[in-house]
């Protein structure tokens, strides 16, 4: 994109699109110059959203009596016609048009002549590149909640197998209590709808139309601008046409939502890479989302999640680099915005190739249910149960429970066997109070099913989640 | 805050609050290990929240019988001594205490004896800490919104003192077209106000409560999370406990939202430090904001401005720094989230002060209204204008309409003159359609006047929002 | 890049060239993962150092003795063709054969039968790439050793021609002292020179082979590494097999070199942009770096400067993204490192195309003479050395003579004129000790000319430091 | 620290050191502009460079004969006092003094009397500043030197007591083939060494001494710039001194390497927190770097190892904040850089606490040597042996070679015995050419022994390097 309060045609003779505005270079711009300036190559990706654009604004044209019927018609068929042309692959895409918004003008006033050259009426290439990538924007906000949604159903369905299968819950990477799978799973649906929300939100926030506000300061033609605003899906316009060319708000906060997404799918990743390790053997990968050796039959590299948990790198570094592109620039519109396309572009791409790459492993991998419940049976890991015991039914303060359960299981492992194994009789030995009905809490089945506080592992819990989450996703 | 699965004192005789958990280790944390993993240092920050949380606690454990009305109450009344003497400077807090939970829990215990013991029943370090952030970081939300809400009305208040005043618009810093002070305020008024929109999204979005969520798996005590939440003015209870003890997602929302509003005051402190340049000298700033120097009367270094430039820097620095200590980090709580309350105790400080300073500045520069305007006079600013009325008026299309303008502006800078100074027969020599009433649209007021477009430069639009805003800022 | 301790041709029947290790899986991959996975989009520009790295292998491997000489040449011809093929555009690259290492070796196989298979004798797909991605990062190294010596050398032109020329001196963008126009390029040429030293020491560093550490243990074969590390220029082999494959720093390190870099070309493309505006008018950019108006012919946008301004943006934004990617991963390859290639590449590329456009705008550039020499006497530029002569000549101490000088400053601006047109009468009314020779220092020139420190803004000390670096840069 | 080419004393009647500028201003600063302008609260760290700084100033001073000798001697002498106050802590750092070197400076008035007051001739703020902050970074340069260089004797300690410990090499997580302990330390002294080296270029670069480019013009003064620079241990004074000023590259690139550095930590810490999981158990760490549970005694988190892991965060934020502060600045000094100091002091204090607690992390670990073998020996992790013995002993092609591996894993597999327990009768009907001799190769210890190319895993080899590194460490 180019600033546009002044691209000029030289009517008589313009023998390339544009050395529109080349006229008065007496050098012309060099090969250095068009490619550091041109941003056809990436631009033209917002193909269907400026051919929209340009279609409502002629509408609006119309019906405020500034372009005629017949011209406004000849123009909105005529935008079809590149439309199809750029679908069908017949469209060419050359550098010394610039950028997209040329492209399509140029195109279509070579398909229907003079009108063509009132389509620019009222308008700028300023706000023109302002709602092409605004609506690309909010096109991605909208792939991102299906995105997200579909993962979330992932999630829930694995949930909903394994509600009551029982695994180490971990702090440090240390086993600290037994959890259920369900649970570890609606853990990640938790963290899946923050993040559609977010989008949802971002969405709702930028879903206003600077179409209008024209080089910077709005226009003197009547125009309607809640017309095009409605005829393109927006709620209202912006309301400041200086701000309306110089906001890019929408492009950050679309990458904040997707870094936060990001570092999300980061974490399970590193969990199915840790969890498919021939020491953990937590889960199964499919063979689709795995690579493999004809050598090593075992091996089953991860490459899919290694590839989740890296690229929240690069969708951070996207955020990074187009904050510190939009540091400290005045107002209005700066050419150094025009680097706002491609990190967007890689983001969006690289996001929801992500979350449907996690979709299908979340589908596909396979518990191992006896490997976990032997790994959360390990580790006196019903320690913390045994003195909520103490608390609950001896009325001992907790620090003090937590002392005499410390004694208790250092008992147990010097005598090399876990706290069921120990005899009332050793129990005694550490605090008389203690009483046979302690052993219903030691079993990680028991631990589990009592942590019914709300949100907690129980497989009542967990099972209610999944089925409020169940008529949530529908 | 360490992991909290398992802390437990030796009832026999802790020395010190926290060799707590020191009694199994032969050689005790040295120096360095001290230095690295304590956090008492900054999360005494969180004092208030911490006990606020402990007494919502303290009151449902008494309300569902857990724990004794004398207890609770004792309790209850304890913390409050804690808080007094911590505000009044009477709390010492030590290293070897290692966290707030930890200094204020122990200080408790040696006020009001045994109760003191039974507090940390059926909760945990890890959920003790996800409330006591949240709720810091909520309030951060709440100043933010107030401090963004008192800049928007500094920038409206100069909007309107000056709804008509001509200054240049600028694209690449160049001047494009005439705008009104007025509506230059007024852009950063939308900014601002995109940026509270997100601060109240993103406090809607973390106001769950995580207490109750134990050390990751839920508790077996009878409690009622429903009560805490509400006591502590939130929404609801977080709806799984392993996310609740390993989310941070408030803290980077939080810093998300703080990175772009700290963009935005970095474009308007670059815009005051070239308006206070010499070459400039758009706007007088105070003295208040700047500093001077004796022997060059005419120098006012406009640092508070260049520091408001720059304080992106560390805002954004304190997100990239939090995701990327989130990024793979497998459920639920690690110790590396630790990391996290420094960065945003300094970005959400920083954006506090820089909030503050910029009101200040805003409140009080002075626009030079004749500077503005002379700087919109010149340079043909109104050629834009000249090209639509050549479309409105003469139905020229509008890509021929500016060549036509184009020459005539060609023929102005050779004759040495501006726009209005040509006169009709040089304009005829060009387009013999053009008309005496071209003369009405050459003139910066008509130009500004004739933006009429919804959200346009026009001081009449201008005043309609500013009404607007007036209105929803109270 | 794949992990390539494994995999394995199915002898019989490959179809494609990477269902290589397609045929252990049932489904096989399907799109998702070959879009995620499939490096050979990007890595295909690895070409001509893959082929390098497999001609000195083969070359190697037949001097060791493990590969006959004919097979050895049958390879190394084999590869020229390939080569060849790439080049001229006759090689189709297929996402099927997922990297450029198996794309490579799958034609040279069709080429040349049966030796092709003995290529990989020795060696892994972890070396490989290790050793193509380092070549290239090399390669970029002197490209931009060489791009940073030509725009310094456009800055010595810039300084030569205005070893004299009087600007002011800006701290805070106030005017401070009157500079020499050469002393602010020399500035840039200091600045570069650090950049360049950077990269050479970021070459010198990573110039050691990895070739040869194979999958990560290095190999049972006798193969010789210095050898191939002689034959592909680096200085010796890498120490360390498992550190060989997991290593990138090298490329962090060009990206932490590029970023600074970066920088500098934003700090004077800013200058550009302000010196450009109609408020300064300090410079004159040639049409060739600016985009123009027809409509407004005074109007040159910067284009160029704005972009140049912007890129340390996606420079900053690939650092950020490769050190999150390599954050926290375990010993040895993993496929993660797979996202390093992408940002280095478009890192390199607008480096490159950076300084190619700032080394074109500093050649075209023309100083405006008059208004830089007029800025600079305005404003009591001279203050400063008004005081100095107060304390070199009067004995004054320094504090004391700053309030001398201010005092003297507050009349003559009282007075509405500059300090060299106060009578001797005023003078001693502030000091009586001030005499006639004081005038001598109060001009810009005589300012100038004084600054005879080491480094000083005196054209004795420009031309001295000009001296020097055209006998540097020869 | 304020832009200096300007501070005047009032001489009449200073109340208060930092009024010093205050005069002029009716309102003076009030307490936000206090609060974001001084810099008092963290450049106070610098007192030791500044009083370095101004004791070589004032010699040099005196030297030329600028200064009295008397007035030097005590200006020199008043410095050691002001030294030893703050050393003692008598010293009152006020915040209205604002920065270091005003009230170093203040103060030194206060006890010497007139004579201080000369001690600013020929120098200012702004390179005061420049050489105070390089001074510091320089130091930190050796403290990281120091400590990476003690971080690579603990390394090696280990790499020499387990030379020959087998353990597997994991690419992807996944086992691949087996490597020995001694190989895995000494990958790390190399990346360490790497880290090294880059600190050692930064410090020879950085060593260069601004202090004479005052303001930023230079000086009239005959100061003598060789003779501060030696004074101070620099190499040479800068050349330029514009950019003396306004060079912040030497904090850059400390932060750069820093960050480079702390990535190589969290990949060990990564490796510490897995490999102390209750499934890996490879390696114990001492209690000295764990929190434990009173009540789950095999639990011992890996606080230290989880916070070194996330250490890259707060290192990569602050160079990401720097580069974006220091983006776009035009020159020379802008307020914008007072941000440098706070970023560069937290990353220094992060990185050496983290090489500290690495250190003694790596001293007091314990290899579970029996564990690491077992795991090296499952999962065929020889079959790449067999391929290579393939290879050399039946001239297969590489390709092929995989395949027969493939099938006899295969077999293996489906017989559930490793590949040593294969008959040679099993072992022909894969393929006849295989003879008794290549049961030599399918053992670990063989496997490791023979990895004897330069930098492989065999003993002889790692044994090599521990040599040549005992050598270099002295």
């Amino acid at each position: 994109m180019s600033a546009d309060d002044t691209p000029h045609s030289t009517a008589q003779a313009p023998t390339s699109a544009n050395a529109m505005w080349g006229g008065r270079f007496a050098s012309g711009p060099d090969a250095i110059m068009q490619a550091i300036n041109a941003s056809i190559g990436f631009d033209q990706r917002l193909y269907a959203q400026d051919i929209a654009g340009s279609r409502a604004h002629a509408a609006m044209l119309a019906a405020q009596g500034i372009l005629s019927s017949s011209d406004a018609e000849a123009i909105r068929e005529g935008l079809l016609t590149v439309l199809s042309e750029i679908e069908t692959g017949a469209f060419e895409f050359r550098v010394d048009q610039e950028d997209i918004h040329m492209a399509v003008e140029s195109r279509l006033t070579q398909i229907i002549g003079e009108a063509g050259k009132r389509l620019h009426t009222g308008r700028s290439r300023n706000d023109q590149v302002a709602v092409d990538f605004r609506l690309w924007v909010r096109d991605q906000c909208d792939a991102a909640i299906a995105g997200l949604t579909a993962l979330m159903r992932a999630f829930v369905v694995q949930a909903e197998a394994g509600a009551d299968w029982i695994m180490p819950g971990f702090t440090h990477l240390q086993t600290a209590q037994p959890v259920t799978w369900g649970h570890h799973m609606m853990a990640y649906v938790e963290m899946l709808a923050r993040d559609r929300s977010r989008f949802e939100d971002a969405r709702r926030r930028m879903n206003e139309c600077p179409l209008g506000a024209a080089a910077l300061a709005g226009t003197g033609f009547p125009i309607d601008r809640h017309m095009t605003a409605a005829e393109l899906g927006f709620d209202r316009p912006t309301a400041n046409s200086l701000d309306s060319v110089s906001d890019r708000d929408f492009a950050l906060e679309f990458l904040s939502a997707a870094s936060i997404c990001a570092m999300h799918l980061s974490r399970f990743a590193e969990e199915l890479v840790i969890w498919s390790s021939a020491q953990f053997r937590f889960v199964r990968l499919s063979d689709k989302w795995t690579t493999g050796s004809s050598i090593m039959p075992q091996k089953k590299n991860p490459d899919a999640a290694e590839l989740l948990r890296a690229k929240i790198g690069r969708i951070l570094g996207a955020q990074v680099a187009l904050l510190t592109v939009m540091k400290g620039l005045p107002l209005t519109y700066s050419k150094d915005m025009q680097e706002d396309k491609e990190q967007v572009f890689d983001a969006a791409d690289t996001l929801m190739l992500g979350l449907a790459a996690m979709t299908g492993m979340v589908s596909d991998m396979q518990a191992q249910v006896d490997t976990l419940r032997a790994a959360a049976t390990s580790g006196f890991s019903t320690a913390t149960d045994l003195a909520d015991w103490l608390v609950r039914e001896l009325g001992l303060p907790f620090r003090e429970a937590h002392h005499v359960t410390g004694t208790l299981v250092a008992m147990a492992e010097r005598k090399g066997c876990d706290l069921p194994e120990l005899t009332m009789g050793e129990m005694h030995s550490v605090h008389p109070g203690i009483n046979q009905s302690v052993y219903s809490v030691l079993g990680v089945e028991n631990s589990v099913n009592s942590r019914q506080s709300y949100g907690g592992t129980s497989p009542v819990q967990v099972k209610a989640q999944i089925s409020r989450w169940k008529a949530l996703l529908g």
